[in-house]
């Protein structure tokens, strides 16, 4: 163990954000001696999710100093405490094992960690969205992360390629979240289900749903090409989000004319949310959690919600146990889905900025950075 | 069991609402005679609802030659059948037995029916909202009601006076399903709830969640009246429906700042609704039952939804099931909450018309009508 020793440190350079330029500045970073109960990590791959890019865009804020990037994957290097690191499970960790982690770390104590919402946490740490208290880098644009004490870490199964496991902590875990509120009152196995928004969450929820007994996952979106992928990830319909009529045909054709038993939404816009609150039926649950971002309202009659016994559910983020679990789904399916192919390309650190205007442009599934 | 056989029939005058004037019409009724699995019912008590009120006040239609109430109690006659009648709990129905039924009948086969929503059954009956195949009325402002095969009908306990009972099928069932679509997903102990809408359903939630354990029930009316008698219906607190701040104040203070942990709505307009979806803290949950008419449309930011980790349900009518948890409750908590003093006034039959104008003009939380 003499690797898990505070005295090693890392230096280089991060990709700092500057959200009036909105250009990636490299900006020298050296990790500064740990304290107690924190973990550094060397920053082997980090992937860049839509709220990085909607951050880029300008559609989201950042505060000044902020590297971004939660979808992050390294090696455990260096560690203070008086006893040994371990992993959420309670392994002890070893130097150089390949680990993820909880992207939001509770405090464990607030009325929000109380009740299963540590991502609503009071004192929440937040990797890749805010500053350390050291003016460290907290997201992955960076070559190394120090973990906060108390951070979930996860140890990445051996079968797992890099780009597989990389956005598991943001994408995976998150869907896992929103499949596991549906299931507090809806039946998963033989549902109809539709998802808007064919990218990285969309994509994965109809693996998660397949994989959960799905009987018809119908998946709508603008983009002939991820309609395309969908099909490789379980959906059993795609359907282009400028065709509703069609939509409606294709899952009344499914339900006998009832509609969708459930619906998520991935996609934010409001004609996406509207969408999956008109097709779901009488009775049915509506899962949104694309809506990360300022858009229009919806105009919507209370009658439509009582009338038809609808079930609306916001989620935002996840438990860390939804990341365990996420983990597990990833492993346990592997070969039935192609999350490999969904990392596009590869960006050395230093050409983030051409990263995330690529991102912009091309729209592929994923990017990744790495350090 | 003599009185149990179909020769048995009662005749009289209902009172069927015309919805042209609004005015209920004498109309002579005779029952005829009993088909198989139907069952002749004195009627001895149908109260007012809500809802009978808005159809009166041309705010919901009622199909031509509609006999209104369907909040009913009354005594068993008659039966045809080649097995004796039984109650939803199995045991045999005897002459004379006080009884009430579930208001929506489903035909047990559908998918709605599998999924427990017989309230949206494909081939619903509803008492008090139809008009029999035979013409003969449904509703409870009627000197009987022939009950279809397959409602499940509720011995009254002896305990609870008819006043106290006759509610039970709409407001109380309704209630606990409420409830029970809560408890799927959010604990009622311990919890901060806030209720708009303090008529009989709103009184009867404040009842059952302070049975329940809730901490905090907070309930908001314009009526100052019906907030005071909340109070001895288990509200911790009672604020003015137009004082939106002193609400939000009470709420913060019982609550740390965070709002309510649960809002249910009863009153159905769009700004109590509205009221409900801002008090909720994050991760809270909103059930909606009162809108069961046309209102404006609320505009809703879908991140409102999402950042908040928001659970909206919507609720119209009951289970089976939920009324026999209805009654247990009026039966286990007779004397804790004064549901005898919520029928302000009977009058008979025959002025039906002038109970409807009371009800309008004075807005007692019930009224009766006997038969």
């Amino acid at each position: 163990m003499t690797a898990l020793n505070n005295h090693l440190t890392i230096d280089g350079f991060a990709m700092e954000f500057d959200s009036t330029s909105r250009e990636f500045v490299r900006r020298p970073v050296k990790s500064l001696p740990l304290e107690s109960g924190e973990l550094l990590i060397r920053v082997t791959l980090c992937t860049i999710c839509g709220s990085d890019l909607h951050t880029f865009q300008g559609r989201r804020s950042a505060p000044a100093g902020c590297v971004l990037g939660h979808e992050i994957i390294g090696e455990v290097v260096a560690w203070e405490g008086n006893e040994l690191p371990r992993d959420y499970h309670g392994h002890v960790l070893q130097p150089g094992q390949r680990v993820t982690w909880a992207m939001a770390v509770g405090c464990g104590e607030c009325f929000f960690c109380r009740h299963n919402l540590t991502q609503k946490c009071e004192r929440l740490f937040k990797y890749g969205h805010q500053v350390r208290r050291d003016g460290g880098p907290s997201g992955g644009l960076s070559p190394f992360c120090v973990l906060v004490p108390g951070t979930p870490v996860f140890p990445i199964p051996d079968c797992l390629p890099d780009e597989v496991a990389c956005p598991a902590n943001c994408a995976t875990a998150t869907v896992f979240a929103a499949i596991r509120l549906i299931a507090e009152t809806h039946a998963l196995a033989g549902a109809t289900v539709l998802i808007t928004g064919a990218g990285m969450l969309g994509l994965t929820a109809a693996a998660q749903l397949s994989d959960a007994g799905a009987e018809h996952i119908v998946v709508a979106d603008p983009d002939a090409e991820r309609l395309q992928t969908a099909r490789s990830f379980g959906a059993t319909h795609g359907i282009s989000a400028a065709d509703p009529a069609g939509l409606k045909e294709v899952l009344g054709q499914l339900s006998q004319g009832r509609g969708a038993d459930i619906a998520l939404d991935f996609a934010g816009v409001p004609a996406a949310v509207q969408t999956c609150i008109d097709a779901v039926r009488v009775g049915g649950c509506v899962l949104l959690a694309g809506s990360v971002f300022p858009t229009d309202a919806l105009a919507l009659a209370p009658e439509n919600i009582v009338r038809r016994m609808l079930t609306v559910r916001g989620l935002h983020n996840y438990q860390a146990d939804d990341l365990a679990q996420g983990l597990r789904f990833l492993e346990r399916t592997q070969g039935r889905f192609p999350f490999e192919q969904l990392v596009a390309r590869t960006f050395p650190l230093e050409q983030t900025q051409q990263a995330f205007e690529y991102a912009g442009q091309q729209r592929p599934v994923r990017l990744a950075v790495r350090p």
